[in-house]
């Protein structure tokens, strides 16, 4: 039976203190929620916090890593997908996900909203970068969402999914 | 933490009921053994029958899917990863397995054997194609055998695993 | 001998007449100056025009196409690359330009702009969108300029490619 | 107008030296029948020596990098077509190709011999390998045909595309 997987995206290495205290907290409500995480599984960033977020709720997680090896895999990750394709796993990650929330903002995660969009998919926005809120919404219209806090990204989740 | 992630390749539609057979028989024994199951996903031959035996032995069972949407998901398949990339996903299927089982014989499943052996993964083949395990064991050396029940599979992945 | 390949980005149905016009000229003049052009390659909007522009000035056209086969390749198109990964193959258009130019703004040209500045490459924006120039500009800093008419974009390509 | 590309696949750092040979004589028949070449573009084997015989020729030279950069490329590749998806891009020289050519053996020329015989494209064994002669010829049936020379490869082709 399939499960609800709920993406989050979010930057590595550049990732900001606050948004990787939000990546965490959000990692946390998914799997308290019941529901799987999927990241893009590297040890860095948003994308460590949010799947230690998860196991510390007792979740799932799932990691679309873009390596072609397991190198630099979060040890927070149960199930490592492990595609060898880079940054063209960003289509895999969208396509996957029941909703996505995008944590900060930078060209991966960029990418990645603009993907979603183009598959239709629901993006909730938690981050701080104005020109990226006005833009997105006007690019996505009434498929994005912009959340102050990981709590109403929740929120916003249940809405979409209608549950 | 990294689970172990046990792959299973073969036929779609083509599958004979042979090798369905041995596909529930194995998915069901991997599950047993508490590793994930790790799939093409569809919901034909052995893809639907390994991971219809998986959660019969009520493990876990991932697919990585080539279509864009989950059309045609096995319905035993608890985590879909949609690719939307078709025959390019086999790669996938490789790199994210810790060991693969190939049941029968066809298009797919040769090119997804000779990706693995290509990867330094090792091969267990559990078909009756002698002309198949002629030509894998002499492409693959050490890291193809023959196995000739389901319950002499897991055994060879146990070897494998050194577990 | 490797030779200089342009990328050009742009939507396929939602182009706007603007859109497809500026895209005719830019592809003439890129086959003008000997280069070689590379889009999406869809019988559709910027993608039909630029390949159509292109032939026009004696060049040699190449389109990556997400579809698994050519029934939607535009007819301007000397060589499909014939990918069957659909929004995945985005990630190739970037990879194998030596320069983009993004002409309109639609959600998968947004996925584009966002993968080249990942992967360090330049940008040239030619489009009448307030939102998308500002949010790119702050995203890809040097990376980014924006260009009010297809000569104009030429010659930055000259400038970007020390040529 | 679409022109005819012919997929040339072989062996890398593996390829014997009579692989080599008929390697380069093929790129050099295939260019100077008018077709393109295409081939997995790397700076060795038969990838090098396919692509270095089609410049003597006189032809046009694409190749799919599976690197994500131009590291590693032929010199003789004209264009390089930079997927960043290791293996995977296997599934694109397929795809892309006409009519595909596989000379010697190896694990990820199998794979490609596999993946052509799935998309149900015609493929020319150019090898001395028995074994994957029989497989391949059982696994394709009318789809694989077996050549002893450059020059028959070159003639089936033109049987194949109806020339």
């Amino acid at each position: 039976m399939k499960k609800i997987i709920i993406g989050v995206m979010g930057a590595g290495d550049k990732a900001t203190e606050n948004d990787k205290q939000k990546a965490f907290e959000v990692g946390k409500l998914i799997a308290q929620n019941g529901w799987i995480l999927l990241s893009g599984g590297r040890n860095a960033g948003v994308m460590d916090e949010v799947n230690k977020g998860a196991k510390e709720g007792l979740g799932i997680t799932i990691g679309i890593l873009p390596a072609a090896n397991n190198l630099f895999t979060s040890k927070y990750v149960d199930i490592p997908i492990i595609t060898g394709m880079d940054s063209a796993r960003n289509a895999i990650n969208i396509l996957s996900s029941d909703a996505i929330v995008a944590i900060g903002m930078g060209r991966g995660t960029a990418s990645e909203i603009a993907l979603a969009l183009k598959s239709n998919k629901h993006v909730i926005l938690l981050n701080d970068d104005e020109e990226s809120k006005v833009f997105f919404k006007k690019l996505g219209k009434d498929h994005v969402v912009v959340a102050e806090s990981p709590i109403e990204a929740i929120s916003y989740i249940k809405r979409i999914l209608k549950i």
